[in-house]
């Protein structure tokens, strides 16, 4: 950006915008002039949404979710099944399966995963209060809703063997063709484990 | 979003995002997550940059500009050609011209282009003001360099009737073949306009 044209005030805000997720320079750029012509109804709204989130949201201590209050409102659902832990990588996949909304059980969230190559070891991650969470005598089971990545998937693996000596039955989401999924346009990995997988109809 | 487990803190927070250009509704989630998780390093900045723009953020008076000062920092540069005058549709476009640092003159920001069918008429538009600023002795030569889209266009050509009465020169952008652009890719129009343009080598 022309630093000659543009103050530091806009050049500072371009910059802090483009540092969010799906916001690159150019549509950082785009947002910061947004954001300038829509003061009113856009600039002024979200400055004061960021300070409210600022000044009230926490995580939440007992399973690593986002919420205004810890802990939070799922660990606080009494209609919630005591005896169900659904560990997620992210806050993000909580509120996916939350949207999905099958499920009315507890979560934990690792805060991501494994990854040695990026310097992630379990130490870096919600793992030992997860292991003391799943020795509380009422979780009966814990499902590792972990992504079908390779990091994903070694994590899982990584924590069933932690999980082994506890008196949890450890379980994972089912692979296989998705919903509205077309298998000309599926990869083998995934076909190979629908067909391995196969239920009787 | 599942609203019971999202509190309307956070739920404001990613209806405001997602209505900035280039974020949509799974983006903005995206989004929010990251400026909670990164509360220092980003969300933090982000809130106060917004607070300073709100607090000096003001649209120059004499060019549609945005700046922290009106006139602002092109209209006071000394070292800019006082006789020209380059009309754009928008900021952005005008951020656009200055990163390519060829033509260092003073600027007229339209708003927009005319474009009946969203009920932006030429009154919408800073088209009284341009006509005045054209009509001042200094300025010899005025380039409307609008989008070359139908809207822009027909834009141009309503502005070139308003100004032919005027004693400055009216010029509009060269349209041909982009830079880097490959002849096989390129549409019809823009083919036709390049044989057209022809220069001799």
């Amino acid at each position: 950006m022309a630093k000659q044209i543009v103050g530091p005030e806009i050049e500072r805000l371009v910059q802090l915008l483009a540092k969010l997720p799906g916001l690159g320079p150019r549509s950082a750029r785009k947002a910061a002039l947004a954001l300038i012509k829509k003061r009113e109804d856009l600039l002024v709204p979200l400055n004061a949404a960021m300070t409210t989130a600022i000044e009230r949201i926490v995580i939440c201590g007992l399973c690593g979710n986002v919420d205004t209050m810890a802990p939070c409102a799922v660990c606080r659902d009494e209609a919630r099944d005591p005896s169900v832990l659904i560990v997620v990588e992210d806050v993000g996949d909580l509120w996916a399966l939350e949207r999905a909304g099958v499920m009315k059980a507890r979560y934990h969230v690792l805060g991501g995963h494994i990854s040695p190559l990026d310097g992630v070891g379990p130490d870096a991650l919600n793992i030992p209060s997860l292991i003391e969470r799943a020795g509380d005598e009422a979780i009966k089971e814990v499902i590792l809703a972990l992504n079908a990545t390779v990091e994903g998937q070694s994590t899982a693996h990584y924590l069933t063997e932690l999980l082994v000596d506890k008196s949890v039955t450890v379980t994972r989401l089912a692979q296989g063709v998705p919903i509205g999924g077309e298998l000309d346009y599926l990869d083998e990995g995934t076909l190979a484990a629908a067909i391995k997988s196969r239920k009787q109809v």
